[in-house]
């Protein structure tokens, strides 16, 4: 398959200069406008930022202009948060202007179902394509760049990383990325494209995969105007970075809020796993799914195949680990014979079980145990991946502060002993009152690289989205050499 | 059908006396027989303690006994924290002794898959029988009864409530004590009961059936060893208490977990879920499941179906809130079309969708909106039961930490307006830094008898248990007029 063009967006989230119109002298909450002049300004953005308002004269000491073509410099990026009924004119005026990208924060066209409201995003569109501008959204919060100095809103993170992110929902955008940055994620290039009536998802797709400043992408979806475009572009992207999409819309409720949301068809569930299937695209259903998987696709290794040694819990808990893994789609086997011969000489023997799931009690964190079984581990030829639930409040309560702040230390420790992805689950609130030990844990591990997931259910699907990767990687490898 | 007999356990949870056999004058984690000393004193056990060791003197400034038989006093309950080679003379002890119940926190019989040991546990049976002794166990925790003034764990909860719980794991059992105790729950009687040799899961269930201060029930079973009297007991406590069961053991891996955990044989999945639909047993899946499902279940009204209003998400969020929804067996179906006008009038217009999910934006917490929005609700004929995400870090950065205050005592008053079953969702950590304001929020509503979920998907699946029980007690209702 050849590689689909990939449109130049470098402008859009790289503008030299910006024109924002309908930016109001008043300030407010709902002035979306000068949330973003603020978060240009936060963001230390490097051009020029031109405010556009017929009836204002200044705003933050900044001069206004009447309209975009009274703008004495070149505009990169025009963003529109006006009314739907004055777009049209605005976008004559760029169009003379030669502004080479419009972003409409104006919501109102074709997802409230009305027909002149459509109209005006139809008649919008021609407009673009007969001047060449490309035009992001309407309905849409646009584009947050950390790099470029660009953001949607003015308390977004002001660290640059390497996801990349195309999203169809602003609010979904925002929280993604709070949600993110605390779960340790920086971003390359995020956009929110809402209505998508000129750029689609599958421009912003083929662009990231080539950008090299991101190294994974995800995604939330509403609809796919042009599938085939979607499939095409993600058959060229996630043999070389992986693609992790949240597609809204699955059921019959969702599919009808995304109409009214976005004005997409959202299409059946089996048509979506079909593509997700043909082009290696990793499907989640949550946020935290999302942001998780993320996250360790940046920090872990891939496992080599799909079965899991589950390590933490004891009796009951284990058992459950293990059902819960195994629905997630891994598989929990037999240790080898001499891993678990070995670890019977070293693990204390009282009320553990040194099969899979190791029921090893809390004595492992005493002195170097760990170790020792991490070591184990990383040389059985049942194991590829690892899930160690680390039950805090509970350990703190047994062992004292001390050893679980030793535990810690151990842990990251045993990560790189184990050489094998290895995910933890600590939980906020396990009803032992030591969620500030449970949070400062976290943060140190999430220093040294680790990913901490909050519940089992999570970890076992994370992980399970990492072998489901290295699947296809594998199936991709054997298809280039066959 | 008639009503299985339930053994008389009052005995079990409210001994007037209890020895404690295996108590050593040695003090740290492992020493289990002072655990349960430690636990009948922190929880004002009222009744006598007896601790039993041939080798010690004294104990906590206590008499220590050598054997039971010394004992100058009747022996209710007996608990047995010996090695398994030592069971069987002290059981004959007991029988000498006419001790009412036994308890082995004694772990190493059938579940090592040793002959030998599978012996001793025959035998220990065999000797209760002739002697009319009931046991408990071997390799459990024992019971937990605030009122009754006995725990296996010092550090568990004093305030008694209405929840019961049988389990077939002893760190299970633990663990949803202290959880559920940080959600609110309170426990009238809690058993963990491992290898089951004598009393089994039918036994307890029918017990709790009966017992006035239990108002839900609870479990986590790995095995049934008589899956007709388990059908029994549950079919004639369901139609006036609601049984909530995490079933360990569905899946290859886990069921070859139970089997070294308590000798438990898990039965396939299939018949267990028949078990449920016959027995209107609620089946979940996960420990926050368990707990908020029971909270629910003791807090709000049950929903006359499974038609679901979702709030407080916007753009994407209520597409994907609504999809999740759904796919736990929920509908999220359009309002009725006097609602729509009416909330057309009342809601801030700016984004909105005053369709179903409900895309309302935070102006409703200004004024009195909201409890305009419940009204509307509550007299909505398409609507059972309600959903409401609150993402507290948002809404403090945009509208401030005064209007959220606010909000949250706004909503316990939407409780009572709206008068259909209402879920709130919390998440603790959203990124916005608002984690204070979070716990802060979850307390308040916690007081106000509201339930809060820390996510949209175990909000649905808990919404969705409460309408599966409320079409079980229908249909017994509609068997019974038949």
């Amino acid at each position: 398959m050849t590689e689909p063009t990939a449109p130049d967006l470098s402008r859009l989230f790289h503008p030299k200069s910006i024109a924002v119109i309908g930016a109001s002298p008043r300030i407010g909450p709902r002035i979306q406008g000068n949330n973003y002049i603020k978060g240009s300004v936060n963001m230390n953005f490097r051009g020029k930022v031109y405010p556009v308002n017929p009836g204002a004269e200044d705003l933050l000491g900044m001069k206004v202009y009447a309209s975009v073509r009274d703008i004495p410099d070149e505009v990169d990026l025009a963003i529109f948060t006006i009314p739907a009924e004055a777009v049209l004119p605005v976008m004559e005026d760029c169009a003379a202007k030669g502004v080479k990208f419009v972003h409409l924060f104006t919501a109102g066209f074709s997802e409230t179902g009305r027909e002149e409201y459509a109209r005006i995003e139809a008649r919008l569109l021609d407009l673009a394509r007969e001047s060449g501008i490309r035009v992001v959204g309407p309905n849409c919060m646009g584009v947050y760049c950390p790099e470029g100095g660009l953001a949607f809103q003015f308390f977004l993170p002001y660290a640059p990383g390497r996801v990349g992110f195309f999203s169809q929902s602003g609010q979904l955008a925002a929280y993604f990325i709070m949600k993110g940055a605390a779960q340790g994620l920086g971003f390359s290039k995020v956009v929110s494209f809402g209505n998508a009536c000129d750029l689609k998802a599958h421009d912003f797709l083929a662009f990231l995969g080539q950008d090299e400043k991101t190294q994974v992408i995800g995604s939330y979806l509403e609809g796919l105007s042009d599938g085939r475009a979607f499939l095409q572009a993600a058959r060229a992207v996630t043999p070389k970075k992986p693609l992790v999409v949240w597609k809204g819309g699955l059921t019959d409720g969702g599919s009808r809020a995304t109409l009214s949301h976005t004005a997409a068809i959202a299409g059946s569930p089996r048509l979506w796993q079909a593509l997700c299937r043909q082009a290696g695209i990793l499907s989640v259903a949550s946020l935290d799914d999302l942001t998780l998987t993320l996250s360790a696709l940046q920090r872990l290794p891939l496992p080599k195949g799909r079965r899991l040694a589950v390590m933490g819990g004891a009796g009951g808990y284990s058992v459950t680990m293990t059902d819960t893994a195994e629905k997630a789609g891994l598989a929990v086997p037999h240790l080898a014979g001499e891993t678990i011969q070995a670890l019977e000489k070293i693990v204390p023997p009282e009320g553990a079980s040194v099969k899979n799931p190791l029921d090893v009690g809390p004595g492992i964190y005493v002195g170097d145990t760990l170790l020792k079984i991490m070591e184990l581990l990383r040389r059985d030829p049942n194991i590829d991946a690892l899930i160690v639930f680390q039950p805090i409040g509970l350990l703190s309560r047994i062992m004292g502060k001390d050893v679980v702040q030793a535990m810690v230390e151990l842990t990251i420790q045993a990560k790189d002993q184990v050489g094998k992805p290895m995910l933890l689950v600590l939980e906020q609130d396990d009803g032992y009152g030591a969620g500030r030990l449970v949070e400062e844990a976290g943060e140190r591990y999430q220093e040294a690289g680790l990913v901490v997931c909050p519940n089992f259910e999570l970890a076992a699907r994370v992980m399970n989205h990492l072998a489901e990767y290295q699947t296809f990687l594998s199936a991709c490898r054997a298809e280039q050499t066959a």
